[in-house]
């Protein structure tokens, strides 16, 4: 999932710092974290990470912001698929199997988002980060409104709930050991008797 | 929504010590909690607290039991009320605004529920948590299809989207301030396009 994510050698100490703390997150996690942990990944001087950031939160916050960013930019890469095609396309990437990085990713991901509940910065970025990917679920349904695939349903109001289910689905993957792969299945229904325009 | 969760004046002195539990956790959340904190809401001395528990994490794993037997417990106590009624009523607690004492609950919980991607035994205790919650959704739906109310859809599917739904609605509800009042409205939307019977 998160192949390119960072350049092979980046050129910025920014991206640099950033590629060695997503390393680090893989290895340790959120709570172990630590600016001397994040050095071992990093080639040059741990104290250069001292000299960008205050410490450890402030650091992180930039990490989920690049990882924003770097989501904005992957926008619109898909061309030509139909909304549903679009929409089933991104429940495959939600209900397929992990593999072991991005399972300790997605376990970085929870810990930070538990954070969110008393740290507000944090919570700014969760509400940014969530808005973002509910906007993004909007914009495949209004496009198959446009296009004729889907029912007038408001948009939003569907993007919402499609998000929420997902955030849901990625929540428990992280936190029990139950089978999802049905809700792959019913979700797949949903769209079918909610969406999908009559005779489609 | 935990009025009654303890006796006022609990007999058995693991009650008293659960209870001390919750309160010392709603004021400090999982991250800074300790057993001397939960000693300061414990009326008797903080050394029987040590002697019941090896630590907080053990002592904690047996709070979350204590919430599961409860839940256990209170089941069965909805009369007459038809199956889409009882779904409508569940979704009603889950959206409705949280109190402040809920709020800081849910926080806790989400701290945990995080705990659980790197440890074990609170990973063991939320696939338990889960899959009651998910039966108790299918038990719903499945007497939904039984006394007509309902399509034939597969109940273990639907209750899996629907817990999953709710899980999602939990875990933002924490981390971020996006407005979810509109989910309710489409969880409503898909229980009657998925579920209802036709004709009702």
């Amino acid at each position: 999932m998160r192949s390119g994510l960072f350049p092979d050698d980046p050129a910025e100490t920014r991206i640099e710092i950033l590629k060695a703390t997503y390393a680090a997150l893989l290895q340790h996690g959120y709570a172990d974290l630590t600016i001397d942990r994040i050095g071992q990944h990093f080639p040059k001087s741990t104290s250069l990470v001292y000299h960008h950031y205050e410490g450890k939160d402030e650091l992180l916050i930039d990490f989920l912001s690049y990882l924003l960013e770097d989501a904005e930019a992957g926008l619109g890469t898909e061309s030509g698929a139909s909304a549903d095609e679009r929409l089933l396309t991104l429940f495959d990437r939600i209900f397929t199997e992990e593999t072991p990085e991005e399972r300790s990713f997605q376990r970085a991901m929870a810990e930070m988002r538990a954070q969110a509940a008393s740290d507000p910065e944090y919570r700014r970025h969760f509400t940014e980060h969530d808005r973002f990917f509910r906007d993004r679920l909007a914009d495949i349904v209004r496009d198959g409104i446009e296009e004729g695939t889907f029912r007038e349903v408001d948009p939003e109001q569907v993007a919402t709930m499609l998000h929420t289910m997902l955030s849901g689905a990625m929540a428990e993957q992280v936190s029990s050991d139950l089978d999802l792969s049905t809700v792959r299945e019913e979700a797949e229904a949903y769209v079918e008797v909610r969406l999908l325009a009559e005779g489609r």
